[in-house]
């Protein structure tokens, strides 16, 4: 974002006070990019703009929200808030405002016009400001709208997918109330956590006296690619994670997997899609005492290089009949197994989770794990039966906890003109 | 640290399954780094050996320890142990385990030798493997030995520091007991969060039945510059923070201000130093909700430039005598005036803290703050003075509320073959 009064520069004009020319370069960047469509990479900043170190810009609008198969970037902050008003017409209001402010942000600019000290001394900045010498960041940000929204009070029963229904309860479940559900879900993502904190902060901050902050996570390292032109990350387990995932690139195994079409529920969410986020503890304490073949036999890959255990290389395909003697190579119980679309008859989702610490439990352990999430075209169908088998079977219970669940349903991307949720309201 | 198992190297040796060659590299480059002292940057791994992109290695050894001066690296995870044993040879024992592993953690390496995958299947592995693959990203890992661990356990009573008596009750503390206080602290400094965390991770694991963590705290930014290369940071309070701080090249300051001298107290303790750490939870809806002219006024600088309002560029020294008619242009309760040296008698600390957000706060609002992290000499003579002044009369505290606190003192840096705490047993 702009810095209008860099440290240089003490005898800055009015306009330049504003950043204006900065923000100018910022705009044609993102007017650019949104012939791209959302999510596409649009360059880098030019290197003689000096603080724009991460300086790529992702499209906000176009025919897909971005932040879902958008390459997944480093660091995330998700935010669930409950909408606190009555009133449709103040809701719609905050998610005009919204849209308005996400756009800005995700170019690079400040969260509005003025920003963080071009008001003026006599009124509170509209922008806080704690992101102004920050580039872009690849920040993206990613609305979702939960069951809960659909109730009486806004008058959107009529227009509630019948695949947003609430998750069943699933074996071993332990989950918080206090780090589960919500109305409106906003997921910020960006390679720099300053930037995807300041987004959240700044759309919780005008959000006041009409949404607030259910829960809130801070995802430290992205636990899987969504695309072939990234590493493998690894999760807190030390495995890699995201191997076998949808990648962005397969175009039609996307558009089978992760889009809504049109006809297969509302036609307001015609290439939206779901998004099911799952706070999952990870016990690393027990998983530490572990030896190194169970692990492997738990998830069904090598630890070095993440090949299946019926295979060399970390890309070679699963080979579920693969037998030692009498006995199935990867594991009956196995995770990889249990999750694959081989053993669920074609299913398959896009996970784009986050690892996580926050502090310690109180028992001597950092209460560290997996913020899961998963994008799919109908959560009933896909991320259900998956999560039902892998409760059940998953070898991988030993070792976890699903503390936290939520439920959204995320509309399409935006054409020029349109805000966040506008298919709700008309 | 190395990837043994890259999924492109299918048909590696069991060495190369271990990496030793790329651990022999980093070696080498921690060979060279300890020359250069610790603390130092040892340059860039070479752009040939791929995944290693924030491959800066800070060295480990020397007269003071590393984490302290050096450049405020971006992401920090803080952990406090409460040491569980009663028994002085095995708090020893894991003294020396620590050095060794901190040590080839901090050079880009595993934990351990064998690391997540050497040992074979039949044993848990020695290192938990999420920072398989990552680079050295600037690792520093600094220890510090808290009031408590001086009782009668240890029988460390006579070598305690008159200088390391408990912090004094400050106007409007609120501490929360499970975050302060702790026998012993390591902070971790990286540019990567999950080789900070793996560190933390690491240590903890190989404490158990010794000591165990008593609280932890992951930072997503720094807030403090510490070094003239280094541009100052924001604070969520969107101001630039660092500013006057303590820079690594003003090497009189620092010797006068952080590192303890020979005669000043304990000799086991000459060019070591004392962390002071405080959770500072930030009220920043009450921060949003006002205008710009209040918020400058309680810092005394200008928000966009971090100019001080008595002048015009940054680094502009405060002018805390000039006057705007009959009033001082920097008010008499502004947090800079009342922190500054001028105002306490010359005193001056090294301040190295982390912006937080810990999730939400049950009413709405979003956990966030600053973990302070102040170095010096003499906390007694430095910290506690100026917080003191600044509890009483700083604007700021309408804002910010001290939820945590904790005080340890740093030993010196380690020369070949000694490890941490040596001072205390010897
Ligand atoms: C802390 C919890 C979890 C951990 C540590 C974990 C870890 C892993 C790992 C290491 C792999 C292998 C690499 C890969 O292909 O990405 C994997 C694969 C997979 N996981 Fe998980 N996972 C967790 C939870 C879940 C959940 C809750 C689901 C869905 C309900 C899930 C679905 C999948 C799927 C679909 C695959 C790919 C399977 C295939 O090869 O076809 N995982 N997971
Ligand atoms: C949330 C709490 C705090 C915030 C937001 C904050 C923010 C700031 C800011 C914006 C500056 C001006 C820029 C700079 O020179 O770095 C500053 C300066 C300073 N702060 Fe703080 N601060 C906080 C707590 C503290 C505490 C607890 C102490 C020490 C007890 C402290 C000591 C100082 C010092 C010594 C300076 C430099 C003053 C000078 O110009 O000489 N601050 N702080």
């Amino acid at each position: 974002m702009t810095d209008p009064t860099g440290t240089t520069d003490t005898t800055t004009t009015v306009d330049e006070r504003k950043g204006v020319s900065r923000r100018r370069l910022f705009g044609a960047v993102g007017a650019g990019a949104a012939l791209a469509g959302a999510g596409a990479l649009v360059g880098r900043a030019t290197a003689a703009e000096p603080p724009f170190s991460h300086a790529d810009v992702v499209a906000f609008r176009g025919e897909h929200q971005a932040g879902v198969v958008t390459p997944a970037q480093d660091r995330m902050h998700f935010v669930a808030f409950d909408v606190t008003t009555k009133s449709r017409e103040e809701l719609e209001a905050l998610l005009k405002k919204w849209t308005v402010m996400a756009e800005r942000m995700t170019a690079g600019e400040e969260a509005t016009p003025d920003g963080a000290i071009g008001d003026g001394l006599y009124v509170p900045p509209s922008d806080t400001g704690e992101a102004l010498g920050l580039a872009a960041s690849q920040l993206t940000l990613t609305i979702g709208f939960g069951p809960s929204l659909f109730d009486d009070r806004f008058g959107f029963a009529s227009k509630k997918p019948a695949a947003l229904e609430e998750l069943p309860h699933f074996r071993a479940d332990n989950l918080d109330p206090a780090r589960s559900g919500g109305d409106i879900a906003i997921q910020a993502c960006a390679n720099d956590p300053q930037v995807a904190v300041h987004a959240i902060r700044n759309l919780a901050r005008v959000a006041f006296g009409t949404a607030s902050v259910r829960w809130s996570q801070l995802g430290f390292g992205r636990t899987s690619s969504t695309s072939t032109t990234q590493d493998t990350p690894r999760n807190l387990f030390g495995f890699k994670d995201g191997t076998n995932n949808i990648k962005a690139e397969e175009t039609d195994v996307v558009d089978e997997n992760v889009w809504v079409a049109y006809g297969d529920d509302q036609p307001w969410m015609a290439g939206g899609t779901y998004l099911v986020a799952r706070r999952i503890r990870m016990l690393i304490e027990q998983w530490d005492r572990t030896v190194l073949g169970e692990q492997e036999r738990v998830i069904g890959r090598s630890k070095g290089s993440g090949a299946p255990l019926s295979g060399k290389a970390e890309f070679d395909e699963l080979d579920l009949d693969s037998k030692k003697g009498h006995d199935p190579v990867i594991d009956v119980d196995a995770h990889v197994r249990l999750a694959s679309a081989q053993e669920l008859g074609g299913i398959q989702i896009l996970r784009r989770g986050y690892n996580f610490t926050d502090g310690s439990d109180g028992f001597g352990h950092l209460d560290a794990g997996l913020f899961f999430i998963a994008y799919c075209r109908n959560p009933q169908e896909q991320f259900v039966p998956m999560q039902l088998n892998l409760s059940r079977n998953d070898a991988m219970n030993e070792y976890i906890q699903h503390v936290g669940s939520a439920l959204f349903v995320c509309p399409p991307g935006l054409a020029e003109g349109q805000y966040w949720g506008q298919g709700l309201f008309t």
